[in-house]
């Protein structure tokens, strides 16, 4: 049985790139942080396009060596001078506000209020964007060419915002497939007006979601939207029963881009989603770069700390922290486009494809090779020089289908991409000159 | 006990080249096929060199997943012009005609003939080789340039062939070593008048053959000429109870030209055999290419085939399909050289040499090193800094003669011929300093 | 715990290169050779350093496939003309005798005595050194231009020597540390005046040996002061119950000229020492080589024959062999110099100091990372683009630290100095975050 047919031959997919971007647009003005209305709100715009459970794990919870911490509301910050004109303002960029700050309502002058201030002096023009979780600070972030521009004097700095017990939320989405093991897809959902760096791998998540959900599918497909770290945490600590369910994972970041694709293996190194994302990658991609697993980066730190050991990576298209835009006001939707959101989508589901189909095929007839001319399967012409190519694919999966193999090392072995050896091994199949073991 | 002296040691070979092409010449005008007198007069043409043992399969055998084709009896062809005059003609080139092909005497208008004409059109003066084995269709191959020039008008089209019950022949030279273990030679023996592309083969193992009677060896040897597929196919059979005795095998193809040498590994990619002729090509051959295990090419296609994995690989001067001379009327005896065919057959001698003497040494003295100056086997002044590299083989023997290394892989960490080793070894068999735990 | 802190961090070592010359300069003089008077001074000096133990094995016991040889006592040697004035005197450069040089007092034509005369026409000014310690011979070295300038003539050759029953001696320095497991350090005794090829590497590990007396270790530390080949032999002889202990071993040997450093793998080739050594120069030593074992060398040839195969490797500067002045009177005390020697010292005690500090840690939070911003040990300002930086260390640690992983292994993942890790280790082991099985 074979369950997903190879993504791009079935569906015309020219407007996924605009639809994802459409829906990064949808939740890209919207304040997250790791708690706080501004994830529910998120979360209630995701479920208008997938069944999305919707989680709340009260304040004070203990998950692993962890405490969810209280709900962040955000109201309103901004910096005003002598003249009581708003120079920051959170009505503009919710970057402005040091995320997650505590509530102040002070006057200062701007020598003492600078110590609150964060700005980037290497890229004047644009807010950078801090967070403050796990110690008690207010702060602003502007841009530094703008804080140049402050007369001195005294300023009104105000930040109306609530630090109070309430819920960490996270969403996840489930799909059912023919057996009751996963593949787990996560994006974190923590950052505020970011475009790249988690709308992004949120819209495309979404969509992926949309689109396992009219599929018949092998595996199961668990799509995990929480705040980075804590989300993780807190999910992993109430599904530690589970996790041993999940055979493939792949986390979903900066995908919206132009650069790379980057791809970061898993702890593992050489799991079936590591083989998978290379393959891809080396077929497609001449630019991709493929990186070995460390310790820093997103929630793949937690799905592959020693513990679990997840065989989860990580996909991106340029690296987090490499780009210029990386965590300033800069990583906004023009810097996200269409077509690199289409093609990371293309991409995402061609590792599903991958793993969906590929299977450890067994020869039936493994003593010599089966007369594939009489089953329409060789060309009968002999000596045509032309003839080998379209036939190798074919042979290729005869001889190497000794029940050692799968198809995606087949593929590796030959040379060629999972898709024309996952055709031929179809072709075999029918003819019953192959077979698979495990689930025929 | 060494069985093998090195070949180069011992024998004057200058004229093996002119030996192996005058062979080759005397059965390069035969029009084999993969069944049919060709072959039996070719092996006849051996037998008056070597003791060879035709074996005969009747039509319709089944033979794994084949049966056994008819057998082609083809008497003579040609293409007669409204003149009466032959300007195709079976009696100037056997490659006229389609190998295999059914009978035919028609009159057809040039147009409708051409259907059935096979040319080059990028190489205008060559006659192409093309069969039809599995299925009847009848054919002829010419230069492009011959038939660009034929006039339109009437032609009469005559295939004197027959396609009857009768036998696949193969033949088959044994020879017996101190053991039943078996090394594998094989050529094909199918194509018509093509020099490099199977007559350089079985003239060379023919020599070889020759060779190997006037020797004492460790391994049996079986020397297998047989129509390609279908011939290998037939073998492997009916004598599936003894392939388990094969430990090396290589087969021969196109050793005549000055290409090369390739190497194509076995499909087990690191047995003795890739090892040997991995040491050989890297230490005499510069310009070698040594090419992973696929499943197209000759018959380690069936001998690799996964219910059998034997240690085959497959010897080339030039690879098959990548010369120009390939599978045309190009590929004729000026093509392959006897400078190329001796060294080809020296490669294979020095192939068999390595795995006739390899052994696997353990050191008799193994703490610390014996005291090589009192058996004559080491310089006795000390700090003259070219003693060492006279005496390295000695010590790199006696290093590694832990039982875990043969000399195969001694001479692969010091980085130092077969040969030299093997000698070393030789000396300090001699001296009492190692010994074979598996034969002594 | 931890014994022995970083080296570098713990110690002025300004003055060791110039404290290490001095020793080498104390013991260059003497002549010495595998047996003799001349060992048996040096290592008196060196007595002077350490607490050394002086053995004495007796001429003519057996020591695996060897006799310890007669003692060699060579008084002078010398060549006078016919003026009776010594045109060769030993009272120069104890270089002028064949080493081991049995005695002789001849008159002989200048054509005659050349065949026992050794010069370096390459070298012409250079006085090569020779021994010829199994054969019994008599000769003399000299430049070449000095033999040139000869005129022809009777000559009297005297060479004033003894070869007597006596002993073989060696010098043991044993440090004991927690584990009665060993670490081997090991310098060849038997050179004469050859400053880089004998004394730097005794006057270093005599510096070594200083230095551990002072410290608490974990392993035992044995420095061994062996005439080459024969005395490591007669060690290996009487300590044959021993050598199970040792876990680490480096020869040391020609480490006070400027080239290098070399490092050459133990026979097992992935021994922790081996480890050790290639990260060190990886990390410090652009300009380092490392090559693989093979049986020609220092000591390490007895150590890692077949039947102890030791995890000893061999630290050398320059390649014994490949630099002008090996084995010629141009490796005198300019030769080496201080800076190259405090180097060659820092490396060595940095392996000793990887070796003692590396362990196999186990996380005790295993499930997620723990949370480190409330330990203090981890920016708690998010969205820093410098703070992972700071921190990967510890990420690296916890993420690996699952027992199979040792530190120098995490070192080598994380692209990191063995000490940063070590480092970062010891704050999370202080935090009871990680633990050592193998003895907390």
């Amino acid at each position: 049985m074979r369950y997903l047919p190879t993504f791009t031959e079935t569906r015309d997919t020219s407007h996924i790139g605009e639809e994802i971007h459409a829906l990064a647009s949808e939740i890209y003005p919207l304040c997250r942080s790791i708690t706080g209305s501004g994830v529910r709100t998120t979360l209630a715009s995701l479920s208008r396009h997938i069944d999305l459970n919707v989680r709340a794990v009260p304040t004070g919870t203990q998950v692993f060596d962890w405490q969810v911490p209280k709900e962040w509301t955000i109201r309103d910050a901004f910096i005003k001078n002598s003249a009581g004109e708003r120079v920051v303002d959170f009505r503009r960029s919710n970057l402005h506000v040091l995320n997650y700050s505590m509530p102040v309502h002070v006057q200062l002058p701007l020598s003492e209020l600078k110590q609150h201030i964060f700005t980037l002096p290497d890229q004047p023009d644009l807010i950078p964007y801090r967070t403050s979780y796990y110690q008690e600070r207010w702060g602003f972030c502007m841009a530094h060419r703008d804080l140049e521009a402050l007369p001195d004097g005294i300023y009104e700095a105000v930040i109306d915002s609530s630090l109070e017990d309430g819920h960490l939320n996270y969403g996840e989405f489930l799909h059912a497939g023919a057996s009751p093991k996963e593949f787990l897809l996560s994006a974190h959902i923590c950052h505020p007006s970011l475009a790249n760096d988690n709308c992004s791998g949120l819209a495309l998540l979404t969509t992926v979601a949309k689109r396992l959900s009219s599929l018949k599918t092998r595996y199961s497909y668990r799509v995990l939207f929480a705040p980075g770290t804590i989300g993780a945490i807190a999910w992993l600590s109430s599904h530690e029963a589970d996790v041993g369910r999940i055979e493939h994972g792949l986390v979903v970041s900066c995908v919206g881009d132009g650069g790379g694709p980057t791809y970061k293996r898993s702890r593992q190194g050489n799991a079936m989603i590591d083989r998978a994302m290379g393959h891809l990658l080396k077929h497609d991609w001449p630019a991709a770069t493929i990186v070995d697993f460390s310790p820093y980066g997103y929630d793949e730190r937690q799905f592959c700390s020693p513990g679990f050991n997840l065989p989860v990576g990580l996909l991106q298209r340029s690296q987090f922290g490499t780009f210029p835009e990386y965590h300033t006001s800069a990583d906004n939707l023009d810097f996200i486009r269409p077509e690199h959101l289409a093609s990371s989508y293309a991409l995402v589901m061609k590792a599903i494809d991958i793993v969906e189909n590929n299977r450890r095929p067994v020869n039936l007839l493994p003593k010599c090779e089966p007369q594939l001319g009489r089953r329409g399967l060789f060309s009968t012409f002999g000596g045509d020089p032309d003839g080998p190519a379209k036939s190798m694919a074919l042979l290729w999966v005869l001889n190497l289908a000794d029940g050692d193999n799968d198809l995606l090392g087949i593929a590796e072995r030959a040379g060629m991409p999972f898709g024309i050896i996952a055709q031929a091994a179809a072709r075999l199949h029918e003819k019953e000159l192959i077979t698979y073991p495990d689930e025929d």
